[in-house]
């Protein structure tokens, strides 16, 4: 817990993790440990969501004939093979009462309360959600993902695991090969897991860019 | 730093601070040290992007009238006025090249190399970018700023400052007041940080609840 009389020489651990990580460009295919990965992941579940909804599903990929499939649908970019476990964050393709009901009903379980203490907030969630196009559904659970995303960056980073948020890849092509139609998924996202190629990475010794906090934020 | 020998015993920070955090209902309206929110936007600002461009702004609102006047823009809900600072999440309303030479040169700059060593990389981003329509700009900006927003949530629960992501506010009111649209921004999401009122806020006792990660994982 943070000690308030510390606060100048604080050295907040989140951000000390950050400055750690950055966007892997090659891997060296060694494993990460399984207890590792399953904390990144209970990390991950905890994070925020508009209603606490959730509307996303992640994939663990570790096989290596499947991430071999998955290569040239990622432009043969080198971490999918390189990495240990390949997490793929998949949106829930449209959002059905069925879905909010489990949800609601899971709360109402999970507090211990009957089934009406929740029947408000679950109108609440079906008004705001339901009428919105599939479309713009779609938009809003991808940026529900990308949260958990910022999230599992950083739990991997304090984990000492490297990881490469990655866009570029063909979403359609990763539906199909991971049999998402099926499940009423899309991939949005992907986040290899593994450990940096020192050797080899050129981004490894570059130092980190960002912009510049007064040019990011203004008081107003 | 992470000890391997510890790893089954091993209580991850991130996940204590996130079991910590809950989005708070009624805030105390006592402010948050500067220092705390220096450091909070301190670690925001390290967060993962695409490409690390960073297409979106933080809006910091402190100001008691300017709450005033966001608190009917956002349902009346509470945190507005009871919180300490208020972060407003914006994105670049569409992306410029100038926006990407900006980051280009910014990289050179703080990597001591000449402009002919980020020219590939400005190429490839105006590329992805700007082939896409100002809509699909936006919405790709947005998915960035929640990976920011994420961040700003782990490192205020790290701080033992509490926060609530909000979604529920009229986004073009608050572009109205906040002078948004003359900065060419847009606001996405909005972070009240404060002190949680652990006298009147329901939730603060309630139980957590998150899918069960059986539910929300599935390794294949």
């Amino acid at each position: 817990m943070f000690k308030h009389q510390n606060l100048k020489t604080y050295k907040m651990s989140l951000l000390e993790n950050l400055k750690w990580r950055y966007a892997t460009k090659k891997m060296t295919g060694a494993p990460v440990e399984e207890e590792k990965v399953q904390q990144i992941l209970e990390a991950t579940r905890y994070s925020a969501s508009s209603f606490g909804l959730q509307p996303y599903h992640i994939l663990v990929v570790k096989n290596k004939e499947l991430k071999e499939k998955l290569s040239p649908a990622s432009y043969n970019q080198p971490q999918i093979i390189g990495c240990s476990h390949l997490l793929v964050f998949c949106i829930w393709d449209g959002i059905t009462q069925e879905k909010i009901d489990a949800f609601t009903n899971d709360i109402a379980k999970k507090r211990n309360q009957p089934a009406e203490a929740v029947s408000e907030f679950n109108k609440m969630i079906s008004g705001a959600v339901l009428s919105r196009t599939k479309e713009d559904q779609n938009i809003w659970s991808a940026k529900q993902a990308y949260i958990a995303l910022g999230t599992a960056l950083a739990a991997a980073a304090e984990l000492r695991i490297d990881s490469t948020p990655m866009e570029g890849f063909d979403s359609a092509q990763f539906d199909e090969i991971l049999g998402l139609k099926e499940k009423g998924l899309k991939s949005v996202v992907i986040l290899p897991l593994g450990h940096r190629d020192s050797e080899s990475d050129y981004l490894v010794n570059l130092p980190k860019v960002r912009r510049d906090l007064t040019e990011l934020v203004e008081e107003i």
